[in-house]
């Protein structure tokens, strides 16, 4: 009777309770290894006292050498305020730790990265912004995640230039490289080219301001961010430093304002908002033969097969249950794997592009439905990682 | 011809330089390691979105049970900020790094316990403190390690009271334990008394003034420590308040001013100090049956067979290669480990006691060539680990 009520009970738990189980079963998700041996009093001689003495010495003085003989040459720290967690928002730092330590483990997973979760106790940028700078000497690069925007962008500009390790902030540069990975796969299925055509991205925060961005940069001619008031378009008006930036983006739809607007025979939407924004008529408004990135997570802005009964074509989402899975887990564990492998002190507008491109070119023949390789693809890390190098240009 | 250079010169490498060129080879000691499989789609979408989301949403509400379901349950940090690593003195973080990373490897291999180098690009005392407050929340525990006295005081007092996690500065505290359990299997050899004995500490650092305390604590009356200055006995003219408290120590010698002096008639010397700092005519002034711990590490006060020479019938030495290591190698593994099974919030002197004695009892039937368990020896970690526990009384 009791084993029934049991198999009962296990049967019906949703996804949320077989997590929550599965955590607290496991008590954490990463831990620490040893790479050396232990094991006799010679070992213990050689890598603690009185052994140890010497590397100590040596690193006093010749600091820059740590890369080589400490845990430096590989390890990344992974660190958020827990500001602005998954589509959960403000949780704080204990709220961010299961995201940072399942971070940790996909670094360890896929490309070998040891990287360790640290949640801060403080939202204030500027503490953030020294406490990174104090416990940075142990790490080879340092990935923010999850940080609410603006404070991002101030914090991430200070580190790089207070560091010389990498930093990378994920939620934008991550997002912005495996979008443009996507999109450059979408646009070869539909056969349209980047000069010609229009895009909307909705979300002015991380990921939306690198993404606008990196498009950009990789030559898209016509960008328009949209937000909660419209289109990004007067400098003037806008506080925010990122914000006057994002109504500078090269566009041929000057007088767009409103979202309504920007979606008409726009080619491309690109959504990093939030679930529900975007409906039936908005798609169907758009240019033929669009794309629809709705990337909200875990609900998106449009369900695919909605945006597909519209007339989109290609449909992306950042969820592992659909077609074309636009998540930043395909760029995150190369970038910091090829940043450490060559000791580079920081990620370039190059280096993204560069991984971009080749991350769109493991599909050789992209289809609707495939866009862009998966995460468990172990081809992946390997490509990504080699988009990181200084350029001989 | 070649191969015969190479030989030759293999074995004229110094302990020194194997160490080095072995940190080299290795790129580091300690690295992560997952503690859940991501290896289908299904892993990650438990682990990492969307099944983290309920796992962060959970904690975001109930911090407290972080403990249950991350990191938190088993990882102590251990942080430096360099300014007093090993005998070396204030060589910084890179210095600090190789030794936070050993301790690291000890804590997992002996303890099972995951340990996080952090080493502080900073020395101000409020910084240290902020900066440890702020990353606390993904760790079970705080060990200090090799931070100059005095900061080392203040630093830690503040952040037990800013923490409800444990904190112990191991160089204070673990040898203060070490020495205890040494000690009170040293004096059953020589068959005397703790009420009877008059011990003279050499060191008026971290390590020299929690010894004295602790050895106050389980009931020594007659203690007093020595700095550069002479014996510490006046709390008008000192300046620091721990050497003010060092002062007050019970003692049957308030007359007594020099090193000179104090060891005169003296059953036990401990030196926490630096090399050769204590002569053969020092010793043999001392009572018959002379108990001496020289832990300045790697070079004692004086060497054990000058010091057995003088009349010392049992000698201790921080040293592997010398009978009687009293390390506190032998302390900080267990100690977290107990810490963090039983989500104590502090390590009291109880524990401290506690733990000093069961160390003690691991040796049966002590001699003067064996009153301390070995670093290897396995039942080490698990008597200390129990005596972290809330006493019943």
């Amino acid at each position: 009777m009791k084993k029934k009520t049991k198999t009962t009970k296990k049967t019906t738990l949703t996804v949320s309770e077989q997590s929550l189980a599965k955590h607290k079963k496991a008590g954490g998700k990463i831990g620490t290894a040893l790479k050396v041996r232990l094991e006799t009093k010679k070992d213990w001689g050689t890598y603690y006292t009185p052994g140890v003495g010497a590397v100590s010495s040596y690193l006093g003085k010749h600091p820059k050498e740590a890369r080589l003989y400490t845990m430096k040459k590989n390890t990344v720290a992974v660190i958020s305020d827990g500001s602005a967690v998954l589509g959960l928002g403000n949780i704080g730092p204990y709220g961010a730790l299961p995201v940072m330590e399942g971070k940790a483990a996909i670094f360890k997973s896929v490309a070998n990265v040891d990287a360790v979760p640290l949640v801060l106790d403080t939202h204030d940028p500027d503490e953030i912004i020294e406490t990174v700078v104090r416990i940075a000497p142990a790490f080879g690069g340092i990935n923010l995640e999850d940080i609410a925007s603006p404070h991002c962008f101030y914090i991430e500009d200070e580190l790089k230039k207070r560091l010389s390790i990498p930093v990378m902030h994920d939620d934008q540069h991550g997002t912005a490289i495996v979008v443009l990975a996507g999109l450059i796969n979408a646009l070869s299925v539909v056969k349209k080219k980047k000069e010609h055509v229009s895009v909307v991205i909705l979300g002015a925060g991380a990921a939306g301001s690198a993404t606008a961005h990196l498009l950009a940069k990789h030559g898209f001619l016509d960008i328009r961010v949209v937000d909660r008031n419209g289109v990004i378009h007067d400098t003037e008006k806008e506080m925010q430093a990122h914000k006057k930036h994002l109504a500078l983006l090269p566009t041929k739809r000057a007088h767009v304002r409103t979202l309504d607007e920007a979606f008409k025979n726009a080619d491309v939407f690109i959504g990093v908002s939030g679930p529900n924004l975007v409906t039936e008529a908005m798609v169907r408004s758009m240019a033929p033969e669009a794309i629809v990135f709705a990337l909200s997570n875990p609900i998106p802005e449009i369900m695919p097969d909605v945006a597909k009964k519209a007339g989109a074509v290609v449909v992306a989402t950042g969820r592992s249950d659909f077609p074309n899975q636009v998540n930043n887990a395909l760029v995150f564990p190369g970038v910091f794997r090829g940043a450490l492998d060559r000791g580079v002190s920081a990620i370039t507008d190059d280096m993204k592009l560069q991984a971009a491109y080749a991350l769109a070119r493991l599909i050789k023949n992209p289809t609707p439905t495939n866009i862009i390789p998966s995460v468990l693809d172990p081809r992946v890390v390997k490509v990504v990682a080699k988009s990181i190098r200084i350029s001989k240009k």
